[in-house]
């Protein structure tokens, strides 16, 4: 695999013209594209620019709308329901993540569910804008149906992500963020593209016998929940995953379980919607709302180094603070730019090519 | 093993006269009761009476209050940190819950974090509070140091549980109510009685090696987080324990991580305290606060529906809807009683003798 280093502002504008083209007021095309630089300067490869011929597949299929009237469609003091209006996700999250947080300003805590929306991008985007304001922020949103759940034989829950951030002091933000799957899907496109076999416990063929192949995905296959089987906790995965479902959909009026649309263009949504879009729920509660910031960032401090100086396995590892590699990758990547392997890099040109806009290099 | 079985309002009177031989005021009592005969009646035998006699012994070393003044030290109108003074976490945390609940009743959400409190039972019991309003009620705790995290060979984190629970129309509510290890305490102390080998991947010795011999776990080994390994997403698992941990404890101002106290009265807690007592955290939404709470119920009920008409693996095996199990057992006991294993009966007839009260038969 090659690879080629852009420059995070390059790479910035490049994308800020590709939704200005997709037909994105400029505030929005902004927004979309900093959330994406955010998961390459992160290191999450998956989620970031590599995915933009994907959401303009979706555009031109008329399934992402580039101009939504985003709004709020249901609200207390401090709970709302957002209805995204067909948007992008990338637009539509940090809406709805400021609301919680006005609320959180002035009652405390904030809580938003969200509807007819589309991928989101990282969860960590939208919970990190609670934390610059010292709050503690929560992210989730549900996907399309790869998942069985335990016994099960078909898919019906998506990854479906949880991200819970919180701020530190001396440290970077503590950042759980995670696919509530035993594997992300990304690995096994991985594994698919290089032709390896995967861990036992990734994944089960279409009859539910667990599989080292990655291609039973693509063969009605699933994806197994954390915890891989029922004697090590799967049922816990797949009860985290439906949290992620509920919260996501069920309480805001989106598609849940195998009714959610896929992420991509070349398969259709299913025909009987019970809901619209994708769902996403947020969460933003004032640190101060429980304890002085400062004791709360003083004490986990304290959490972060007590963990980081825990006795290892092996003397070359350390245990890992959530959050930490991704901030790691962030200060390094701003510095010496973002690595796309050429696979990213053609599909991009190639794109620039169809919208009439400049290439990458 | 054999079993004599009780009616639950027998346990549930011998049960309120062990707290009220404690000190704890009548309607205390009848609270404590309460929630361990819960745990009973749903199959969790675990976390119900049969821990009796551990409250006692930790009452005993003057480790728990029998009349705490718990009373809200911090609030605002949606969050709130409570102070339990030392008392039954089985008192504080209804309390607490209550606390969330009355704000969600104004404000659409309430958010309370617990420090300076003791072991608060299952989980489950605390967020059916919120379900019985036609709320979403969560509910945590952090616990003694037993989990490992990813590439640690020491224990840093409790088996932490995490509770969410939703109300359902024609069916019993969603309650996803699990400990965020690969496997509970109990289900190792189980394979200690019996001297069977545990699953790989449910603990390791004291030098990190996974192990299947469960009493590694007496000789300084560790449980394993959910995922097990690294492959296996174990890292996910550290996580959301470590999500327990902060907003239990580092929110709230209790002992977190290792300082942890521990819940068996002959291990001493640390004397380098970082907070008070254990940590717990609760929260309350009102479903109508994002959408009419009938129209919630009802997806929830289809939903429901159509995980349990899942294709499955085995034609004998259904997907299990989370809390539906424990429901079928709470129909089941409250008709026919609740059974005790034979040690268990013994330990509780001890303590009577002990308190002066009369023995369970």
């Amino acid at each position: 695999m090659t690879f080629h280093t852009f420059s995070e502002a390059h790479l910035r504008n490049f994308t800020e013209s590709v939704f200005t083209k997709m037909g994105c007021p400029p505030a929005d095309a902004r927004l979309a594209a900093d959330v994406l630089l955010k998961s390459d300067l992160r290191g999450i490869d998956s989620h970031g620019v590599a995915r933009l011929s994907g959401y303009i597949r979706l555009w031109e299929k008329k399934r992402i709308n580039a101009t939504p009237n985003v709004n709020i469609v249901h609200d207390t003091p401090t709970t709302a329901t957002v209805d995204g209006d067909g948007g992008l996700g990338l637009v539509v999250a940090p809406f709805a993540m400021k609301v919680a947080i006005e609320k959180a300003k002035v009652y405390g805590s904030g809580w938003v569910a969200v509807k007819n929306s589309n991928h989101f991008g990282i969860a960590g985007y939208h919970a990190l804008m609670a934390v610059e304001q010292d709050m503690i922020g929560i992210s989730m949103t549900n996907a399309s149906p790869l998942v069985a759940p335990t016994y099960a034989s078909e898919r019906l829950l998506g990854t479906n992500p949880m991200c819970y951030a919180f701020p530190a002091g001396k440290y970077p933000p503590v950042i759980v963020d995670m696919a509530t799957s035993a594997a992300a899907n990304g690995k096994l496109e991985i594994a698919q593209r290089a032709n390896l076999p995967i861990p036992n416990g990734w994944a089960q063929d279409k009859n539910g016998n667990s599989s080292t192949d990655p291609n039973e995905l693509k063969a009605g296959g699933s994806l197994l929940p954390l915890g891989s089987d029922k004697d090590h906790g799967s049922h816990k995965g797949y009860g985290l995953s439906a949290v992620v479902d509920i919260l996501s959909a069920v309480l805001s009026g989106a598609n849940y379980g195998p009714w959610v649309p896929p992420f991509v263009a070349f398969l259709e949504p299913p025909t009987d919607p019970v809901g619209a879009g994708i769902g996403h729920f947020f969460g933003a509660m004032r640190i101060d709302g429980f304890r002085p910031a400062t004791e709360f960032k003083s004490h986990l401090d304290n959490w972060i180094e007590r963990f980081k100086n825990a006795k290892t396995t092996d003397p070359d590892k350390n245990v890992v603070i959530p959050g930490e590699p991704e901030f790691a990758f962030e200060q390094e990547r701003k510095k010496n730019g973002i690595p796309l392997i050429d696979a990213v890099v053609t599909d991009l040109n190639d794109l620039a090519l169809k919208l009439g806009i400049a290439k990458l290099y």
